[in-house]
């Protein structure tokens, strides 16, 4: 039998509702994501290593060992880096035959594993000079390095059996668990400063079936709003240690430890089902997305302690935005998506996917956005790394683990949440069904899934929010389909049997609530799970001029291949501009002269000639 | 003879176009500015000088001078906020008869006078406790707080006669000439990190000839660009020091820092007449006026650093646009005035003084703006105090000496710049020439010039830049009138002879270059010499859903007599909404409910119940 690699594995969680494929489960075939894959093994994971070395990562870990001379290089959490580039190789294990990464990966697991301590703690920076004082200052990643290493060593056991990581992985959670807990165990009952490790040891326990881990995590979450951080540089809020988690009804603070946080929260209650904790999780779900979340599914509206703001607080040219929120956004939404099939965590990871997570990285696949701005005079531009170089393997990471997102099922149904043309054999998580996708989406309205393993079995495919007048075909048959919502095909399936989804996708324009200042006056262009932006290179007149006429007449177009086949659109609109190039002058009734706008998808910005962009257009 | 004060004078300047009229060469009687005077006497200035006394302002020079118990408390640069109240209070005394403020007017004086060393050194942090420190770090504002009471001891001087201060100002003008300047003259060549001291000893030689002030200011001024700083906390362009005066043509750095040295500058043109001098100063206000000023006139784009933003660099809600930076570019456009006699920087001195300065004062007279923005979600606040207090009294200081802006003379001419009801007696600037004006501007289009004096002179009254239409009436004959510029009227003047002008003031829209995105399709509002502004308080419904129709019929209506007598419009608006409060929603062509927009004028928000509030305000 071939191994079967979950990524998120609540197959035997009491509170999902779906169940997991495994990775070799889906085979992408498509022309969006198959090539992003595809560059993810062959230049992304490879790049990424070699930058993991050049910045002395990898050596930090030889030096705790004592294999190599040296002191520890870079910043304190670097460890982290390292162990999601190496998560990020062990799923692409599963999806894709790369023995060169394969032999790296277990040379980098040699040297992380060498510089564990004998009593199971793990942490380069802690190691040599700074030996004392670990588990001093829970502002500086202990916990949360730990939690990456024990994805990345599930990773690697899931795909390929090796052992050694996972077993170092436990090491360490026991240590931390012998270590930390309730004051009423004997053990320091300490807040983590930068949530991780909490979805981690659920996964760890998922694996293990250690029941330990699964408490340690509960206590983790529990703990928080007990003031039991301590050596903190910003306010409890920042932490999300202002309150408990379970009277935490908003999302607040550090973007990625908020979501991080609400991640393993999640976790937790698909394990245990606790109903005052999923009240809190719906309450933050709802607060993100009706205050605080960006058009494009980013999170994070300041610069200032990498901030989610207030209610409505989403300033585009300074919005933060990291790539890593949006990650972990994808993340908690997958997570609430198998506890309650709601199409509405489908919708909002697959939109996040495309629109949030895809800005953070170049066709090239070798420069990273940690900033997504939603507005940008062109001096926003991607880097081959950075010194905080949590983005780029977080990337690599999903798109690795992407054929996971496809589809689940429940012990009747076939679940298929997002569209992208290959096959989808649902054998390895029990249910007697596979089938094929056939379709040009995020570019084309039509989606054929033809049955390739029948039986009796309900087919429950998923309806975007945006497709009004999405209609189902099946057997001849035609019927309107209700957006955000799942329709259900309950049948005896033939081989061959023919379902035909379309989901209408003219351009549409979106206005934001009042509220949200900076977007009065404005829209956003989005054409099916695509947002859309206007960029300088595409454009005959300044983009800072352009307006666009809420009546314009579609055009679509194909743009240049170099980004990979997609949609342009075209739209009416005016330039405005000042006489004499004047800072300010009266404002003139025929102040537009008529232009054609240019919009092309918001992820691929920024691939071309350096130029200003914008997402919320002026409107005419 | 009644004495003559001088606010800033260039009677003497060689290259100064205009002279200045004394400070009681004008009595203003006008709804709009007399009230505002009176209540900075009778309110402003001593709740100043209370904070002053609590906050140990005043008790840190006691201290320094032994007199008193107790360490130096407070901000290194307390000292400049008494020097800069004084001030106020000294101009104020030839305005008003307020025997109180005189009193404890002589008693500071006093208490500063007893903190000077004996080597004239003066400043109470360096005193005391940190006497060594002295003059080891030129981002402390040693220079600064000498300036400020340089020009507090020529403002007394001036008007009550009084030469203790002034004394005591040459003797630490003296020893900062003895020991700063060009190394070839055995001198310390330092840059100082706050500009102020450069105009003052430019005045401080108008007032006492020493023609050494006027040297030590031209090197004060040359010597940046030079990397003589050291200890900097900031670039060197925050300093205006990363290249040398005469080459800087844009204004850029700290916003405040850069107008006081343009000041500075200009006030040392004045003197010297020097051309290269001449054509970095005007390509600096090019570059000001043109790239990166406000609408309000406010100046400074980023929190960051105090700092005015790159060209076209102007967020609304984020307007840093200082009070002391708006008052900075009024004290240079005067200079820049005087200079010229060019009706431009009579017209920005105007705007900025009550658009730009003015916002910064609430109408009670004692509480104040620090920030300016002109987009606020409505907990931007007036304070009643600072620790970083320079902004209340430089507002009271330049309403002390308002008078001295209204008018100026040549030697044929009778020159006024900005419309007060109340006299104008050019007697003490030595044109035998005297007018009394009668206008409810800035709200009443209508301006009435009585000659009270005649003789063979020529009046030259400014018509301001956005009266298109204007016309000039004298002797029943009606003319057109060229906006900016002064309407020159050449004759043998009787008393009773009239000119009236008139200056269109219906409301007018404004818009921005196309690049300033944020204002993109949007429009400020603006009538005769105000900028207007939508405030919740007056609004129906919430402040960020509202759109102005750029065709709407104007109407016009006296506001709350609260704040005083001023002019409200009502135009034609749209309210925008998401359907059930959604943070996203698509856009609608009926989303716009009609309501009724109320504006008031910018520099009266905030004075009511806190709201939302913008001047650019997003087009329907």
């Amino acid at each position: 039998m071939t191994r079967q690699s979950f990524v998120v594995d609540t197959s035997a969680s009491p509170h999902a509702l779906l169940r997991p494929l495994p990775l070799q489960g889906v085979t992408i075939r498509d022309r969006f994501w198959a090539p992003r894959i595809a560059t993810n093994t062959q230049v992304t994971l490879p790049s990424q290593y070699a930058h993991c070395e050049e910045t002395e990562r990898i050596a930090n870990f030889r030096r705790a060992a004592g294999t190599e001379a040296g002191d520890f290089v870079g910043l304190f959490f670097n460890d982290s880096d390292v162990y999601k580039w190496l998560e990020a190789v062990g799923w692409n294990d599963a999806i894709s035959d790369s023995p060169g990464l394969s032999i790296i990966r277990d040379k980098v697991v040699a040297d992380i594993v060498a510089a564990q301590r004998t009593d199971g703690y793990l942490n380069s920076y802690f190691t040599k000079e700074r030996s004392d004082d670990r588990w001093t200052n829970f502002d500086l990643h202990e916990m949360y390095c730990a939690g990456h290493f024990f994805q990345a060593a599930i990773a690697i056991y899931r795909t390929s059996g090796a052992r050694t990581a996972l077993d170092a992985a436990c090491k360490m959670a026991d240590h931390i668990d012998a270590t930390f807990g309730p004051a009423s165990d004997g053990k320091r009952p300490i807040t983590d400063g930068h949530p991780e490790v909490e979805l981690a040891l659920v996964e760890l326990y998922r694996v293990t079936k250690e029941q330990r881990y699964l408490t340690l995590a509960d206590f983790m979450v529990s703990v928080r709003g007990a003031n039991q951080l301590g050596n903190q540089k910003f306010d409890n809020l920042y932490y999300q240690d202002h309150k408990p988690y379970r009277d935490l009804h908003d999302v607040v603070g550090h973007a990625v430890r908020m979501l991080y946080l609400a991640a393993g929260a999640t976790d937790l209650w698909l394990e245990t089902g606790e109903p005052a904790l999923k009240a809190a999780i719906d309450a933050q779900w709802q607060n993100l997305t009706q205050k605080r979340m960006y058009v494009s599914g980013g999170v994070g509206s300041r610069w200032h302690g990498e901030a989610i703001g207030d209610d409505y607080e989403l300033p585009n040219p300074t919005a933060y935005t990291e790539t890593c929120a949006a990650i972990a956004s994808v993340m908690w939404n997958w997570r609430l998506l198998q506890g309650t099939g709601d199409a509405k965590y489908a919708d909002l990871m697959e939109w996040t996917l495309y629109n949030g997570v895809m800005p953070g990285l170049s066709v090239s696949g070798n420069e990273y956005f940690y900033q997504n701005p939603l507005e940008n005079d062109g001096t926003h531009r991607r880097s081959a790394w950075f010194g905080c170089a949590c983005c780029p393997p977080n990337v690599a990471r999903l798109l690795a683990q992407l054929g996971s997102y496809v589809a689940s099922v429940d012990s009747q149904s076939l679940w298929i949440h997002t569209y992208m043309q290959g096959d989808i054999d649902a054998a390895g998580s029990g249910l007697d069904a596979a089938v094929s996708v056939t379709t040009e989406y995020p570019w084309d309205n039509t989606v054929r899934i033809t049955v390739t393993r029948g039986g009796q079995w309900t087919l429950r495919a998923r309806v975007p929010s945006w497709a009004s007048g999405a209609t189902v075909t099946v057997g001849g048959v035609r019927q309107n389909a209700e957006p955000n919502t799942y329709v259900a095909l309950r049948r005896a399936w033939q081989v061959g049997d023919e379902v035909v989804l379309v989901f209408p996708m003219q351009p549409r324009l979106i206005m934001a609530h009042p509220s949200v200042i900076n977007n009065n006056g404005r829209v956003a262009v989005a054409r099916g799970p695509l947002l859309y932006c206007i960029e300088q290179v595409d454009q005959s007149m300044p983009v800072a001029s352009l307006r666009i006429d809420p009546r314009t007449q579609w055009a679509e177009a194909t743009g240049p291949v170099a980004l990979g086949a997609h949609t342009l659109l075209h739209a009416k609109g005016y330039s405005t501009s000042t006489p004499e190039d004047a800072l300010y002058a009266p404002w003139r009734h025929d102040a537009g002269q008529p232009v054609r706008l240019t919009l092309v998808p918001y992820h691929l910005w920024a691939n071309r000639a350096a130029g200003a962009m914008t997402v919320w257009i002026p409107l005419a």
